[in-house]
Formats: structure tokens, C-alpha cells, sequence
């Protein structure tokens, strides 16, 4: 079996790869390990950058995203008791919109196979061969058990943190950067109305806290804790009392109701470099995780994708592998900075557990420096909504 | 003996405190332990704010200044072998000068005395009492040997980092807020033409490095090292390397002449809250100490004073004491600010002895958003060309 570009994982990376193959006239197989359903079931959440729409848009699979998801305008920044907005729209004449991870590959999936496209799910056993050689292999086996070969010109690494494609790169050829930061994210999901309009990033001198919304009778809510905490250990009552004294002050509080469903989330950041091995490429999480921060892990996976197809596009058009052969710094670039950008705003929101009182005093600092500054705001705003892609 | 302020310390706090106090026509009285030729040679660099000179100017004490020193439009950032210019002038229309900080000493002295203004120099046993009564007391041994008690309304306390006037607030009443950072700066003053027109703020995987100008045959050049490190070890030739290693890159290299001066300067942080105890007012270094890196020492003991003699002026003119009961939160909301400049600075241009490759690279992401992106270079042109004062 054949194919021109054989793509492992139908994460966000791998299908919308897919999909911009096709539109160029390059044909790809898809082989992913878990079930479809499992895939649309892992609920996760989601805020697409002002260029991710756009490109779902221009693609055909924006529409469910633009009629069902929320364009938030704005963030609040909320320190000291009060709350302070960055005014997107204003500063930067752009959006970020809140759709579901799930919902965006629910879209990529029905649009991929209503086209045709060859996506093998469910297969077992997958290793990636000769990856150096002209003809790269992925060996797996089908859900029946078949055993396939695909040969492919090439491999497009797309199966997410866990996957086998960033181990394929002996360690040899791979630098792996790692960061753990020193807390974790207690998240709850809550039946409640939306607190605000807008997502809220709190600062407080008990930790870090984010008010965001699901849908209007669903709330996510978060506040920083020890990476190790035991959610189970929580009473509500206790976890609405370090909620709301998080976001306490000028009047301020959340609408409370059911928690239903809890848990910790650790808080990493990894990037592999050279995101390019002979004929494999990685791209999106198989490449780097970014902490929640920061709300790139997906749109980093889009970025990486249009400058992929785009490499790709161009080999196949001209022969040329340049493109190709600069794909991973023009990639990494960007992962460098959104890695910066989610260690900024993890930064200056977090309570350094080893910190002091005077980082805490340095923190309310740059918070005032930076909502006071309309160019600070815009700095922001600019890296929040998403920087233009760059080939 | 009775004044109305008292100032203890004729550093740049006393000695401009003293001068605008004169312009509203309430007299002070200097007292200072250090001899004038002691305070005039102490070398030290200057880089001074936009409204500094202005404030100088505006009062009488900025010819010199503005005719002495250069006045920089931009600082140059580099990083990865390259050099990215932040243009003061044209981002935020603001600029900075270089001008030794014994220069505006000397300005500000000669201009008090001809002013016939009231400065004991060399004065012994400076103690203050009473400061929370309504009738302060500044004691002190006149050079001569004569004790003497300077009866005020209200003490300044501008006598420094090592001064009294601090430790005269109770341990109970203040706040120490520190940070040492873990690194300090190698500084050698070199006989030698300027290698560039402008600041230079090097990263380095080797660590931070500073090329300065103080004449046109002599320059300030600094570069990152251990706290402890032990300047007399160092060769000139092994100095010259690492300087040269730091700053390498794109042809340009440093002109390299004798070394007459070194040594290794501590990073610290350091804020006093609140600013005033009784009838006892702090400002410039006696309440907040800034690491070099965001050059913001003097100008916020400026920024200070501006707001006491405001605050004092109202006190004289009205009887109210809203001003001077506002001093400590509006002067240290600035310190706040430049405190995390400083930090900025330091915290994206330093290697982080403990850090990962992992910071490193982020560092070179931070960089790169922040010169890639008007807003960004603004927001910081804006911090280092100093931001308006705020009463």
C-alpha cells in the first residue's frame, strides 16, 4: 500500500493536514490508534486563535465554529480585587473564539470523510520504518488485525505527546527541552451560569485562579495548586471558598451550583528540536506541549500545519525540498515564542511556591505596568490572539 | 537650631528635594556624613530618564547635562549573534542621557550652595528622634565636634541603602521585601575608543553582557558572572574573551584598550513599605534598591522626590495632609513598577545559573516577540525612558 504522505494520528494536526493535502492535489493516509468515537468523546477545551478560525473557515469546516462557538472580544485581567480588560478587538483588531477542541475535530473528521479521505482508525502495533530512506514506512495493524505496510515519500509525525513518531528520532539526533512548573491546575466543570462575559485570569496572593465558560449552564473553572493535590480530598464547599476568594474584591463573585467533575492537571512545557528527521516530520503536540496558560497547544498544531503543507505543496509542485528542509525553525520559531508567551502568563499570574512576598508585590507591578500600557495591552493581545503564521 | 524639612542625605533624593522645597519657598537644612569631595568623586554611571532631564532642566540644574552628556535614542538588544535596535525616539518620542550620577551631584551641589542653601557635610553620630511626635529631631556632630539637634516639622530620610533613616522605623512598622539575584556584574572600565553609538544589552548563552560609553576614550563594559567571583583572578586577555564571546556576532567585535578598573557588583532587590513613619518620609535608595540591569536607581529617587515636595508644598500651602498621607502608596506603586522592569530586564537578558537549555531558548522566543512587535519594543521603551510621574 501507498501513499504519498502517511500521517500518524488523527489529532488536530493530522486531519487538518489531511484536508490542506487534498485542497493542493496531495493525496495521505491517516492511521490513528483510537476509535472515532473516543476521539469526538475526549472533551477538551478550546480557544482558537483569530487565525485557527480563519483557517477553518477558508477550509470549509468553520462554520460550526463561527455559528456555535463564543468570539470573546476581550480578557479580563484581574488583580488586587479588581478586574482589568484587554480590549482584543480595540488593541488588535482581532478575536479568539471558544469552541471545544472536540467540536473542531468532530468538523475535521465528518468534513475529511465526506471527501473521501482514508483515515484508519482503531489500528494497533504502529512503528514508523526507514524514515531516513526515500521510502519511509508505517507498519501497523488494522482493527481486523490485517497487518498493513504504507509506503509513503513522506511521514508527517502528528500522534500528539504520547505518541511513537518523536521517539522514532534516536535520541541521538533529538534535543529534548523540558520545563515542570512547581503547580498544577485544580479544574473543576460546574452547572452554573457564566460569572462573566469574558474569561478571567486572576492573580491573588493565594495563587492563580481562571474563570471560563462552557456553555451557558456549564462553567470550567481552575485555581493553581500543589501538582500532587488529591482532588478527591476537596469538599465543595472548600473548593468554592478558595474559588471565590481568589476572585474576591469590587463586588465580585462566581455563581456557584454542582460540581461534577474534578481532577489536577499538571502543568509542562516540552518542545523537540529538530521538529525533522530525514522524511518525518512532526507537528502539534508530537513536537511540544505548551501549559493551559497560554491556550495554544491547538492553534500551535494549526501553525505548524499550514507551514508543513505548505513545504509540501511546494515539493510536490516544483521538487524543490527547501521548504521542507526549513520547516523545523520555521516552526520551532514560533513554538519558542508561544513557549514564552505561556511561561509569561503563567509567570505573572502563578504563586511561586519557592517565591517571596516580593515577587508577589513584583507581580501586581508588572500587572499595572501592563494594563495601564494600551502598548503592553497590545503586546498581549497580539501574542493572545495569535501571532500571523510565518513560512 | 529649627527647619521646617530636615533632609538627611545629600545624595540625589536630598539634594533635589531640597532644591524644588527652595523653589516653593520652605526652607531645609542638609545633613549629610560624607564630605562634598567624597560625594563629588565617588564615580558612578548614570543613565538618565527622559523626565529627569526635564525635571533638571526645569529647575535650573540640567545645562550640563544636556550639554555634557549624550542623549541616547535607542538601546540596542543582542541576541543570537545579532543586533535588534529598540528606537526610543521613534516608538515612544522619549529619549535617555548618559550622564554620571557624581555629574548631577556636583550640578545639584554647586547650584544649592550658590543658592545658600544649609548643607553640613561631615557631620558624625546622625540620629533621628521623635519622628513620630509632631517635632522631629535630626541629632548630629558638626565636623567640628559641636552636637547639634535640628528641630522639624518633618524628617526626609534620602541618606541611602546604608543610611539610619530607615532602620529608625521599628521592625514592627516596615515591610523588607528582598531578592538577590544569583549572579552579580564583572565591570571594567577600559581605556578605548566606543565599540557602538548606542547601549548594548547582550544574550548570551554565556551569559549577560553590557557594552557602555563614558567618554570617548573610556568605556563601561560588564558581564554577567557568580556573585563571589574574584575579579583580581581574571586576566585582561581571559576578560577580553569572555566579553568578546558574549557580544559576537554579525562582524562586530568589541574595541578592545587597557583595563584601570574592575570589579564584581551584587544584584539585589530591595523596597521598604511604607515609605513613611510618622512624621518621616523616605525616598530614593533609604526606602527601594533596583539591580543595574533596567537603570532605573536614580530616577526613581527623582520620581520620589517629586511627589514628597508635592505633597509637602500642599502640606505648607493648605494644611492638609492628604498628599502626605498618599506619598508611601503612590511613590512605591512606581517602585513596584520598576522593580519588575528591572527584574524584566535582568530576568530575559541572564542566564539563570539553575535554568535548563530549556530557558534559554524561551529567553530567545521572548526576544524575538519582543523586537519582532512594535507593541512590544514600546512597552519597553516605555519603562526605560521612564514612565510620567503619577501624584
Amino acid at each position: 500500500m501507498r501513499t504519498r504522505v502517511g500521517i500518524v494520528g488523527a489529532g488536530p494536526a493530522g486531519l487538518l493536514l489531511s484536508l490542506l493535502l487534498a485542497e493542493h492535489g496531495i493525496d495521505s493516509v491517516i492511521v490513528e490508534t483510537r476509535s472515532r468515537a473516543a476521539i469526538e468523546e475526549t472533551i477538551r477545551a478550546g480557544v482558537l486563535e483569530h487565525g485557527t478560525v480563519e483557517t477553518l473557515r477558508q477550509y470549509g469546516v468553520g462554520d460550526r465554529a463561527l455559528a456555535e462557538g463564543a468570539r470573546h472580544d476581550g480578557i479580563e485581567l484581574r488583580f488586587g480585587g479588581q478586574g482589568h480588560r484587554i480590549d482584543f478587538a480595540n488593541l488588535v483588531g482581532r478575536s479568539v473564539w471558544l469552541y471545544p477542541q472536540h467540536e473542531v475535530l468532530k468538523d475535521l473528521i465528518a468534513a475529511r470523510l465526506a471527501a473521501g479521505a482514508d483515515i484508519r482508525f482503531e489500528c494497533g502495533d504502529v512503528a514508523l520504518r526507514d524514515v531516513t530512506s526515500d521510502r519511509p514506512v508505517i507498519a501497523f495493524t488494522e482493527a481486523d488485525g490485517t497487518a498493513v505496510e504504507l509506503e509513503c515519500d513522506v511521514v508527517a509525525g502528528c500522534d500528539g505527546s504520547a505518541g511513537i513518531s518523536r521517539h522514532t528520532i534516536p535520541d541521538a539526533a533529538r534535543t529534548d527541552y523540558f520545563r515542570t512548573y512547581p503547580f498544577g491546575w485544580f479544574g473543576v466543570l460546574v452547572e452554573a451560569p457564566p460569572s462573566a462575559p469574558e474569561l478571567i485570569y486572576a492573580h491573588s496572593e493565594r495563587g492563580f485562579a481562571l474563570v471560563s465558560t462552557r456553555t451557558p449552564t456549564v462553567q470550567r473553572l481552575y485555581f493553581q495548586c500543589d501538582p500532587d493535590e488529591d482532588a478527591a480530598a476537596w469538599s465543595d464547599d472548600r473548593i468554592w471558598a478558595e474559588l471565590q476568594a481568589r476572585v474576591a474584591g469590587d463586588g465580585f463573585s462566581l455563581a456557584e451550583g454542582p460540581i461534577f467533575q474534578r481532577g489536577v492537571i499538571p502543568m509542562r512545557s516540552y518542545v523537540c528540536e529538530p521538529m525533522r528527521y530525514g522524511r518525518l516530520f512532526l507537528a502539534g503536540d508530537a513536537a511540544h506541549t505548551v501549559p493551559p496558560t497560554g491556550a495554544k497547544g491547538l492553534n500551535l498544531a494549526v501553525a505548524d500545519v499550514l507551514v508543513l503543507a505548505r513545504a509540501l505543496d511546494s515539493y510536490y509542485a516544483t521538487g524543490s525540498t527547501a521548504l521542507l528542509d526549513s520547516y523545523s525553525d520555521v516552526a520551532s520559531r514560533r513554538v519558542w515564542r508561544a513557549q514564552h508567551f505561556s511561561w509569561w502568563m503563567t509567570s505573572m499570574l502563578h504563586t511561586d511556591p519557592a517565591g517571596s512576598a516580593f515577587d508577589v508585590r513584583r507581580q501586581l507591578g508588572e500587572l499595572e505596568s501592563v494594563t495601564g500600557s494600551t502598548a503592553g495591552s497590545t503586546y498581549l493581545a497580539e501574542a493572545y490572539t495569535g501571532w500571523p503564521v510565518e513560512f
